[in-house]
């Protein structure tokens, strides 16, 4: 592992002077709908401003820009809308905070992966060109594209069959959300945009490139979603050379090795970077993370055994750990990628506000809008105020979470959701209690697997959207996991994080553990597990694992072949 | 089998000139949520009049009158209802076909079964006398209260450990629908009721007593719902001594002996009957049939090789043949119950619309309720609508029809139904369809249980309420079940029957094939399986059978664990 030369970390020279005056970072976390930006004091900790902006393409699951219609399984977003995103949060935090630009000491920011651009020798995404812009395979896949499934099968089958030991680092099995299978999707279905293509990009890293004029790319992205390992580098050339002889020469080429990690940063920003922001050029921009991981440090979740869920439309779980073992059905793990000298694990549900948001516009009766209104809540609160007075077990239900497939810890984005014990008195708010508890279940065979394989778990906490705003649901986790779950009080932990990030690449702190000590935002709330609760969802939760390797493990694969037949109906015509 | 005196079919004398005169006959079919009469000229065969009156109690599954509270799983009724459909329908039909009471030759009637009534030694249902009316056990328990399931599975275990030869011609298990775990069930937990109850009676039967002034047992409700047997009678009075010695001596007494086959009549109408019912004494009634078993000669279904599927609340798999073979799961076969010298076979589907209208009830969005509001017409027809648009197997789901347990051919009122294959697009139309989809193939499972044990199928017919009105369905069952299926234009087969029963009572014919021949509803249209369709749903059918004996036959009791569960939480307060 190389580092850059002249941006390494605690050697760049800062003044003291000039951190002091020049003592506001902005963390920006890009999400799957949309950027937020937060405004750090990074002496004092405080917030100073949060703003958002809503991806104008929001996620192209049906068209592109053109009209063109989109496959199945589909999901790109639009690079512009990145751009747009630094053009509109970043002045609106420094208003809010009454800050000037000048007093801005570093910028950090997150993005979700494997969110892959595929750009041009210049940096530019191939979908501004005029000539792609008709071509879906020009634009971003998102991390939740999951038309690369086939692609993951075949090249898990394959490293398999060789003996590939990089494979049992990523849980025995490649997800069709990395970006190996989407690279291989556009080589097989669009040999010209692989042809045009001089780098496939994780957007964090595009970003970083956009802002700095620099090409730097991340640890954690080619970590957690390439198969690139600290000291081993990418599998390789000859795997990928006999998968499919056009990946030949990738490695190094239109996969970049220039990967950095956490002590680094991605560079200083350009004059470029300085007129799309509004910031000055020369500040240093942090080395992009990955959402999720970024929300550690903002919640002081910094040690070895501190386990975090992020829940939100989906749930992503992290894990610091001293030590390393290849776990089964787990994402993967990087050292050095998050905290220096600390291995981070990653596992994740794919669907778990999504969800619940499905159920509500899908699924709930004219009844309860009527009543929602009435009483001048959201469906939500109206649905969880109803599922709360439901004592554990009284609807005989129990769900499969799987409703955008399971990421851990099957990891096959082929399967689907699941709703048994459904009778005539089933009611709606029974079902979406149990849509809520699946995903308890499903986050306790994460944090199973985990200590199975001899990982330790000190702590947990939880961040992300539903944490922070669901005390109903945050209560039936700490029951079905049987263990406390802190909460800090916070709804911007990833842009907070990248704050941080940004505070200990300005050289404020020397550390990042130093930075969360005086910059994570305190511990609110604890939930303690309910000793009666706990036991009854023992039950559930044993009924939830046998279902679960019923469909999971291959005993019954009907709901691969369901989707199958989807995919063929669909293609008919 | 014993005739009753002077009552026997083509042997009363009544003159061919009062026949002409006195040409039209009454036909009422008692139903779940109502009775529906219908006056038929018996000559020509056309309908004067129909009308319904709806039990002004329904099903009582949450209260009784007193307001005491009903435990799970229960569904009764209150007698009075019965009474108040004879004082309104009939003279209702009466006055819309014109007919004076004079001129109406005969009255049939059919029920719903097993629904029991507790009676004393004057033939009152025991929630008739104040000192009861507080007693759940004193109603009529309807034929789906589901309460008696640990009943009927007691009694099925000890039956099968006796090898009590009876129970092969009831499918191999006993269902808690049936009449004998409903009188177990009383006499296990209100041994005051069973001691007051002079006679345990179907709700048919009663009626039968109510109009004639004589007791008479149809041999179809002994048949089907209480192990008589043709020939060889109730199972031993040992047998129940050995299962509780409380049931000792209760055939015979408690459990009248007096059963009659179809070539008898229940009786005359007695001066308490006309007065009730605004008909003349003395008009012959029919032996009352159960209701789905009147349909068959209202559209012709009266020969061996006859199959029909009664398609309603629930669905009921009627047929005719000449041999008879024990059938593991089927409900059950009557000799000379239905036609004379005919055996016929009994299965059934315990949820089809039930499930259709708890969905609609439940789990459509107010934005499917404003549209249908909007194009003015109901919700089951906006969800058909939307959902002939799909393509099969285009949903990926998979449903198990089980919302209120399955009757045929597993026998378990303790299972619950399953959805599978859900994603996060999936639309309500998508899940609306697999629930009719669902209910086709439980159809299949049952017809292919017949086939596969030797006994032939001809023809398929379907009535009933959905048979009529939803051709969207009808051809669905016929691509699931991939035979011609013929509907006739009436949506009061039952009520029909009933009067072709009443005609034949009356001597106009001298056998139900030549009343059938003349009066049955001509079928107005046959829907073809559709190759390509029957290529997919075959496919489909086949993961449907896969979950079907997963989850009935025992590799994983999950419904059954659940709901016990259900119940435990329930009775904690």
């Amino acid at each position: 592992m190389g580092c850059k030369s002249g941006i390494t970390l605690f050697t760049h020279s800062i003044e003291r002077k000039e951190i002091m005056e020049k003592r506001y970072v902005i963390g920006i976390d890009y999400g799957t709908l949309s950027g937020r930006a937060v405004l750090l004091d990074a002496i004092e900790g405080c917030e100073l401003g949060v703003a958002e902006f809503a991806y104008p393409h929001a996620v192209m699951d049906k068209t592109i820009p053109s009209g063109k219609k989109l496959p199945e399984h589909y999901a790109l977003q639009h690079p512009a809308d990145y751009l747009e995103v630094l053009r509109n949060v970043i002045p609106d935090v420094l208003s809010q905070g009454g800050i000037v630009a000048d007093d801005v000491a570093g910028l950090g920011l997150d993005f979700t992966a494997s969110t892959l651009i595929p750009i041009d020798s210049s940096g530019l995404p191939l979908c501004f060109n005029s000539v792609y812009s008709d071509e879906p395979h020009a634009y971003v896949k998102l991390w939740k594209h999951h038309a690369a499934q086939a692609e993951a099968d075949m090249m898990t089958m394959f490293a398999e069959t060789r003996g590939e030991d990089w494979l049992a680092s990523y849980g025995g099995r490649i997800s069709s959300e990395w970006a190996w299978p989407k690279i291989w999707q556009i080589v097989r279905e669009s040999p010209e945009i692989a042809r045009a293509t001089a780098r496939f990009c994780e957007a964090g890293d595009w970003l970083s490139q956009v802002l700095t004029g620099e090409e730097s790319h991340s640890a954690v992205f080619a970590g957690y979603k390439a198969f690139w390992r600290s000291g081993k580098g990418y599998p390789s050339d000859d795997f990928f050379t006999a998968l499919d002889p056009r990946l030949s020469g990738f490695v190094g080429s239109k996969v970049s090795t220039n990967v950095f990690t956490v002590d680094n940063i991605a560079g200083k920003l350009s004059a470029d970077g300085a007129a799309l922001t509004g910031l000055c050029a020369g500040i240093p921009v942090a080395l992009p993370m990955i959402d999720a991981h970024a929300a550690m440090p903002a919640v002081g979740a910094v040690n070895p055994g501190d386990f975090m869920m992020i829940i939100g439309t989906s749930t992503c779980h992290l894990l610091h750990t001293a030590e390393t073992a290849d776990i089964q059905g787990i994402c993967g793990y990087v050292k050095d990628g998050v905290i220096p000298g600390c291995v981070t694990y990653e596992a994740g549900q794919a669907c778990v506000g999504d969800g619940f948001a499905w159920f509500i516009d899908n699924l709930v009766p004219s009844m309860y809008t009527t009543e929602a209104c009435l009483e001048g809540i959201s469906m939500h609160q109206l649905l969880r105020k109803k599922a709360e007075r439901l004592k554990i077990g009284e609807s005989g239900l129990v769900a499969l979470d799987w409703f955008n497939g399971n990421r851990s810890i099957l990891n096959q984005s082929n399967l689907s959701g699941m709703l048994l014990g459904l009778t005539l008195r089933t009611r709606p708010e029974e079902i979406y209690r149990a849509l809520l508890e699946a995903t308890a279940y499903g986050s306790r065979m994460i944090l199973e697997q985990f200590e199975n394989n001899g990982l330790y778990i000190k702590e947990i906490h939880a961040a992300g959207g539903i944490a922070c705003k669901d005390p109903f649901m945050i209560q039936i986790y700490a029951d079905v996991l049987g263990k406390p779950i802190q909460v800090a009080d916070t709804t911007q932990a990833g842009a907070t994080g990248s704050a941080i990030y940004a505070a200990v690449a300005t050289g404020i702190y020397p550390s990042i553990r130093e930075a969360a000590r005086q910059l994570a935002v305190p511990c609110t709330k604890q939930y303690i597990p309910n000793p009666d609760n706990k036991k009854q969802y023992d039950k559930l939760y044993q009924e939830y694992t046998i279902l679960h390797d019923y469909f999971g493990k291959g005993e019954n694969g009907i709901m691969k072949r369901l989707l199958h037949m989807v995919q063929e109906v669909k293609s008919e015509n």
